[in-house]
């Protein structure tokens, strides 16, 4: 693939990191930034990372949609913003796009998709990408890779051949792409980590992963929330009439046997209790139950946890 | 009954409450206090209740055991103390006891029965009470009664003897003395308010039971740790050859219906939460679950409980 000129939007821990394995690929990579500007205009973007260090000496950073803009169209915008930002996205994003410019939008939750597509001129290219990575900001302009890596990605709409560009955007990068034919079925499955681990650790008093995944009881209670909202996900899938299911014995597996390896780990949703910010509440938690409960699957687990996690964000917010 | 003479140790509200209740029906009682002593040496103890208020102008109080047990011997010791404590019960009800002074434990928890009759000399008669009540202390030397205000009362050992003697001491009293012919059930029933309940609001962020019973995933919890704990309950009551039995839907149906009635009332784990001081973890959540995974009963809800108060109960310590 060509060099590709692309903007980042909401450039916290997870737009910096696949912005920077991007540019690092040898695309033009821009970068739009609040917090971390004035440190990364004059000293670069750096990154600490076990798949390799990586320094950015002279990125290309903005504060404003409008500055970036003036460097020129560009072919992608990838966006990192949490989903409590999607109303922002018409200012944020409007102003970077032009005929052709593709979105991919590196965010969780079940249906910001279909949110993010209604921020969107009708027709906008819209890919959606689970972030399996644990990747924190650290001082101004500086990026800490902790964990994993990888991109699973789908396209709205599941265009195989739109899908294709978005994998080949990523072709001699450092990021693994897992090619998602169906976008729904990965935002579900992404869900049944970041429903019970984000869920549970906040609960628990905003503690890392190996609280919950170390604790039996806990373990358990993980354990039952990834089978109700597997069994939510597939009803959901039917009712969408796509074939894709989502295999719940191995997705269970997977992340139990992978989060007992990823130790203090802190789920974003963690880190945003801790320090006093507003949690994903809707889009993890509420527009899932709410899915569910429209099929009419029993969920009392998973509602238990998003009714717990939502008295708590409301004494944050 | 002749006035008894009766040491109140652990004069915290609850404590305070009923030992101003037996003050108010002609008994001789004589309060322990550290917190409040110089306000009600000073000023005495004030009781603001819906079943009317009473002050005790000149009522004995002392800083020490000691210093009570110079006011000459007691009948009764009535024992406010949190579970807590139970290992300074040596030191601070000892030196009250004599010969047949009889011992009323007012306090939470599976196997305190058990735990305090350890640290009494052997052949001394105690009583177990569950205080079904709300109240709090305000400034020092004022109680403020909330809700309710009956005792169910049970004899360690269940004589039935004994437990006449019992009710007998507050016969002309306010209080509502509930006899309980088996202690064993009526403490697997207190714990069937005290784990939905203090469990669910401190692990919620510290709310009162409004916010819990009026939200109907968690109310759905409250009743699925009812189920769990009866279970419990009934098959520990057989272990112990005892025929009594809790009956769940009617145990189910009293303390959810009571507690919708209750508005913004915080259980006493949510205020020793609130206010940072230790949790009665042991007592109410841990035991419990360890006498079911003893006896073979499946409480996934419970042990879920349990283990995230265990980690908000450590922050706190």
């Amino acid at each position: 693939m060509q060099p590709q000129r692309i903007a980042v939007v909401g450039a916290g821990a997870v737009g910096s990191y696949f912005g920077m394995r991007l540019a690092e690929a040898g695309h033009d990579v821009r970068f739009l930034m609040r917090r971390d500007y004035d440190a990364v205009k004059s000293g670069g973007l750096h990154l600490s990372s076990h798949l390799g260090d990586l320094s950015l000496e002279a990125a290309t950073v903005e504060r404003t949609p409008e500055a970036l803009a003036a460097h020129g169209p560009v072919d992608w915008v990838l966006v990192g913003l949490k989903a409590t930002a999607i109303p922002d996205i018409p200012k944020l994003v409007g102003p970077l796009l032009s005929e052709g410019t593709r979105v991919l939008a590196i965010m969780n939750g079940l249906s910001v998709d279909e949110e993010i597509a209604a921020e969107l001129p009708a027709g906008t290219s819209l890919f959606g990408g689970l972030g399996f990575i644990g990747v924190i900001r650290g001082e101004p302009g500086q990026i800490l890779h902790q964990e994993f890596g990888a991109i699973n990605l789908g396209h709205h709409g599941d265009d195989p051949h739109e899908l294709q560009r978005g994998v080949d955007l990523f072709a001699g990068s450092k990021v693994e792409i897992r090619p998602e034919a169906s976008l729904l079925k990965a935002r579900w499955e992404k869900l049944c980590w970041n429903i019970p681990f984000n869920g549970l650790c906040v609960i628990a008093g905003g503690v890392p992963v190996d609280q919950v995944i170390e604790d039996p009881p806990l373990y358990d209670a993980a354990h039952e929330l990834i089978k109700e909202i597997v069994a939510a996900g597939n009803a959901d899938l039917e009712a969408h009439g796509q074939s894709a299911r989502i295999d719940g014995p191995r997705i269970a597996h997977l992340f139990l046997t992978q989060t007992l390896g990823m130790g203090a780990y802190r789920p974003s949703t963690v880190i945003d209790y801790n320090n006093g910010r507003p949690l994903e509440l809707d889009a993890i938690f509420r527009q899932p139950v709410q899915r569910a409960s429209q099929l009419g699957i029993g969920v009392p687990m998973m509602s238990m946890v998003a009714s717990l996690v939502g008295k708590l964000g409301e004494r944050v917010e």
